[in-house]
């Protein structure tokens, strides 16, 4: 099984493999550099530093009122707070969110990445390339949200909430490549991002702003939107000879582990991810505590249905890698709310055992008979979680009462607060944003979908998916390390016998 | 030795370890859905948010006097702070013990769940049940500890540090894993942490509420309690034939670099871990700083007396990934004293040796005289480090004199303060705590040992313990791989060839 | 390939490699103890608590205006802050800068510590190694740093934020060992600790407190200073016929990812690196949002010159593990000024460009030409992007106008604010203290390399470099798991046939 001399054959293999097609030499190149030049170019133009961030404006202690994170999510409190003549340096919001930020951070790079590494040849693409869209997208984002967030005297001013929202753009992505894990080239990822960094904001901007909907940890803006766009683009993408590639779509035990450090990463920060850009106060404790409830609760019916739905009982890696994040996503709309803490072990107990079920019996279906291919499963852990987020998200917003919120209302239900709208109508924004963030997904990666179809982008063949060598310099296994140990034996014996 | 086609085989394996007797089919999903129900059921009863999350209470900006955490830890300052007729969002206390809880919930998920899985094929175990029991007990330990800790009018408040005490209490629960790592079934573990996280919940009680000892970081209360209890139960579940599965408790190389990442972590945050939730400022400030001292005097310590003890001097990864941390165990109830930096490493540095003595001498006689199997050695790494805390922790206590702590006597010691009683006396309530602590661990893992050994929970047979497959669908391995390359190199030439 | 019983042959394979000389019985618990003896004297006679760590002090609710950090930083803000008579616990500095340590503890044991398990059999010392020096470096950093920033009253007063400084110190000494990696002893690195650390403190001394420096990210005084005192450290430590461990002088699938976790924690914690002490407020802020541009920026430079420079398109993982983080390195000096987010982005882009260049084309020359054999490439990483975010610092300091600063000229530029110096000679203080780094980093490391020389330390021969177990008892691989696994299937099988 293992070659005389590993190296020649996979250099070998490795030149096959690099056909002009799929040869990263000037197309990944191009791209990297356009890109960031333009991006450079764009922040030169249009970005400035937030007042909480700038030498002159921090000092001056005065508010000019226009806080990015208070207009975008709109908290009584931190006005008020940054209305009063003097300020701390202490009370400089880094202080507030940046702790958030890094645990989302963690997510977007640990979590996406690793969780991605399941797959035996397919750990440098899965950290490697999520490591290089969350890189493009998150800078991208700040312009895009920074946009359609609104401009402030014709510049966008960016702090510590525009950084974790430009992650939670990019967490979208990421979701969206978990569709198309290892069937796409770097290329085609970026080209992907460039697009659904846009819609994505398009869509957030329609949900927050105009409809006036509540969504604090994404479960519409991100993770619904991230699914269904990848699910769709992936359809559009379909290779009906990916059979070809079928044994290299699968784990081996290592893989499985680096996989768990992705899995836990994103469940021990899912509360600090919903509650990252909620108001301040109860609103980011409330959210953070109902997301644990929920994660936990999710756990035991995830092991609980995985075994249920085993032939012999053995738990599924599958399953527990995925299905047990499912309370997260689930409670990503309704964790800033009342929801209390049975309310959201209910959630995520349901959400397990949909996402668990969806692995085992939904993703075939999907597969032979829609034509998705979905690498990740990402309609069992994002789709579908995402959809009951939502619809659990207007629930709780239809029964909203002052009798529960008292003055919190106006942090949770700003408009319900006023007395502009009624809770069951605000009910009823939360539903029309879920509809309306399905519509966009989809619509938008039927289009991305087929722009990324263009035989321009180096995407590898049928034969050679899940495969990261097309792409990296692979080196060896184990194998020649073991000739390498006899190798020093040898060696070392030669040395003390000489 | 690289079978020919390696998958079936391996089916074939996995099939005949599945007698009835082991299989998870119905007995896991029963009792995580039984469990989780009742959970639900009893949160829907019982639970309600602290004021600092709940929505109109934290907005009535008065102080209701019941944050469960200053009952729990006694802060004069943190009630002195709240009673303040009018509070700022940023005074919430999510901002001052949520990194604190991140830190400790990494710990629990990544430095347990990954610190385990040394072992060369039970990783899918370590991470996968430290999991679910994990995310089982921090439910179960809210209810526990919130009914001990102090009802308010028949509901049990949680918030943030009751989050941190209950990642807490599960943590006792995974050092007692440890001590039978490998020779459990998942409904064993559950099982376990059924009646361990209630009888943790009553010893903490007892030492915290009746008798006033002081352990914020739980030499006594997690680690000596978690480890003498766990060892019961190993001596109860004793394998006259372990031997039979001896091959496979030891590590492969790339299984003990995972460990490595559990190790690391656990050391890192230590010091979050200790300080999470001693009285707010100094206390926390300090506690923090004398277990960064203690851990590093520590490593050096462990390091030293690895190669000293070992035959050729070699390093022992067993040492390493498990001593080195030992000055976190020994700092858990002196640290937020007046141990004062010096104290600290001297602490750290004794725990070092001691514990690597007890895996190079204690552990063996400990298996051959006593019968106790401990899979991880817990009783080196939380036991005797644990009892040396709880020791230093008496000493410290009854010197404390009001010329060291000032005003700060209140939050340390407030019996002392109040003058209620002398701090010998405080020294004497921590040495009776410890001693309360042995007794409750012994005999309840007595009582948990004889329940566990009932025929009825899926245990593994004695030759096949410390193995995945038993409980878990196993891929295959790098060897696959290969192959597959191989096959992809072919395929690929004949596609170029065609 | 594999051994009939690997066991013995590998024991064999040990006991031949370990000769007296490179046998660490002896050796490293005679320097372990000493050095930890030594520390805890020094800490006994020297070290206290800072007055915000110190139960009497902090509880006396004044301000002794010694706050370690601000002498070392200079915050007006924290200062005037801390003049305030009356302080809340919520004051404590734990709460703005423990994050932030977190982060960086994070980045210095699981970054560089798993960034180095990039080589197939030295994922043992690579973590191990880093661990234990790290351990020993903060420890005497302590003292050494506390030493130069100030004593008061003859002791060294510690907090949260020598605890950084500690931390920022080690960083220094890792980036050498980086330098070094795989060709020396563990009693070498703690020798070469002591004496870099020490000499380290000397630099910062010159730099901060003398030459008035600005360097918060430590561009100068940890990345520069750390990569040429490695580099003229491995230059002395030249070995003529390392070709003899070349074939262990490279990486194995697995261990790119295991170095892949290094990396992605070291570019997501950058931010709380170079913002770990500067001034509270705008100044956190400001240099956190710069390094997360910076390095998103140089991430897709990076990806960019890695396709560009390949032979054939492929990426190195190399330039991945290490080029992608040249962007945090190169904003150390700049990320606390006003750089803007464009100039942070033109700075990463440039460092990624460079960093790739170096490894590709620079390294080869050095090891030919200049017999520096720099095992990780640290050059590239730390030393040319060090350089250059000196110089931008520079430029960036020279440039600075009450118009950009306004008040907050202060926190950054105390001198120029207060008049006695103006941006440009500010800027000329820099450009000098890059000099000054240089020159200390080269004479160091020149005259500890020949002391490193000494026969003494139990150095490997050339023939086994870049080995584990020639320091640690390393375990077998997956074959035997392989062996074992049909043994489990045959005693199984055995077992149900009987």
């Amino acid at each position: 099984m293992v070659e005389p001399q590993p190296a020649s054959p996979r250099l070998n293999g490795e030149e096959d493999m690099t056909g002009a097609e799929t040869n990263m030499r000037l197309k990944l190149p191009i791209i990297c550099f356009i890109l960031e030049i333009i991006l450079i170019i764009l922040f030169g133009v249009l970005v400035q530093y937030d007042y909480e961030v700038d030498a002159r404006e921090w000092h001056n202690k005065l508010n000019p009122g226009n806080k990015s994170h208070s207009e975008h999510n709109g908290h009584p409190e931190s006005n008020s707070h940054s209305e009063s003549k003097v300020h701390s340096n202490y009370d400089n919001d880094f202080y507030y969110r940046y702790p958030s930020f890094q645990d989302v951070h963690v997510m977007i790079f640990i979590g996406f990445g690793f969780l991605m590494t399941f797959l035996q040849r397919y750990g440098f693409s899965s950290v490697g390339f999520n490591f290089l869209i969350a890189a493009f997208s998150l800078q991208w984002a700040t312009l895009m949200q920074g946009f359609f967030h609104g401009m402030h005297g014709g510049k966008i001013h960016i702090g510590v909430e525009s950084m974790i929202n430009a992650d939670f753009c990019t967490g979208a992505v990421l979701i969206s490549f978990g569709a198309v894990l290892g069937k796409t080239s770097p290329v085609q990822l970026l080209v992907m991002a460039i697009f659904e960094v846009t819609l994505f904001s398009v869509n957030e901007f329609i949900l927050l702003t105009v409809l006036g909907a509540k969504d604090a940890g994404g479960s519409m803006t991100i993770h619904t939107f991230g699914a269904y766009f990848g699910l769709m683009v992936t359809r559009i993408l379909y290779r009906p000879n990916l059979d070809k590639s079928k044994h290299k779509n699968c784990s081996v035990y290592h893989s499985d582990l680096f996989a768990m450090i992705g899995t836990i990463y994103l469940w021990m920060f899912w509360p600090s991810f919903n509650s990252a850009v909620t108001a301040h106060g109860d609103d980011q404790h409330r959210t953070a505590l109902n997301t644990y409830y929920s994660l936990a609760a999710c756990t035991l019916s995830t092991y609980g249905m995985s075994a249920l739905t085993a032939h012999d009982g053995k738990l599924d890696m599958v399953h527990i890698q995925n299905a047990a994040l499912a309370g997260g996503v689930a409670a990503g709309t309704a964790g800033e709310m009342m929801l209390t803490p049975v309310g959201s072990m209910i959630v995520g107990f349901l959400a397990g055992i949909i996402s668990v079920l969806g692995y085992k019996y939904l993703s075939p279906i999907l597969e032979e008979k829609l034509k998705v291919q979905d690498t990740c499963g990402v309609h069992n852990l994002h789709g579908m979680p995402g959809v009951l987020g939502a619809i659990v998200g207007a629930v709780t917003a239809a029964v909203a009462t002052t009798d529960i919120y008292g003055k919190g209302m106006e942090d949770v239900f700003p408009d319900v607060a006023k007395g502009n709208i009624t809770a069951s109508y605000q009910g009823v924004r939360q539903a029309i944003s879920l509809a309306v963030t399905l519509g966009m997904a989809l619509v938008g990666g039927l289009i991305v979908g087929f722009l990324l179809k263009l035989p321009i982008y180096g995407a590898p063949p049928d034969t050679i998916c899940f495969e990261d060598n097309i792409y990296w310099e692979v080196p060896g296994d184990e194998e020649e390390d073991h000739q390498d140990k006899a190798t020093v034996r040898m060696t070392e014996t030669e040395r003390l016998n000489a």
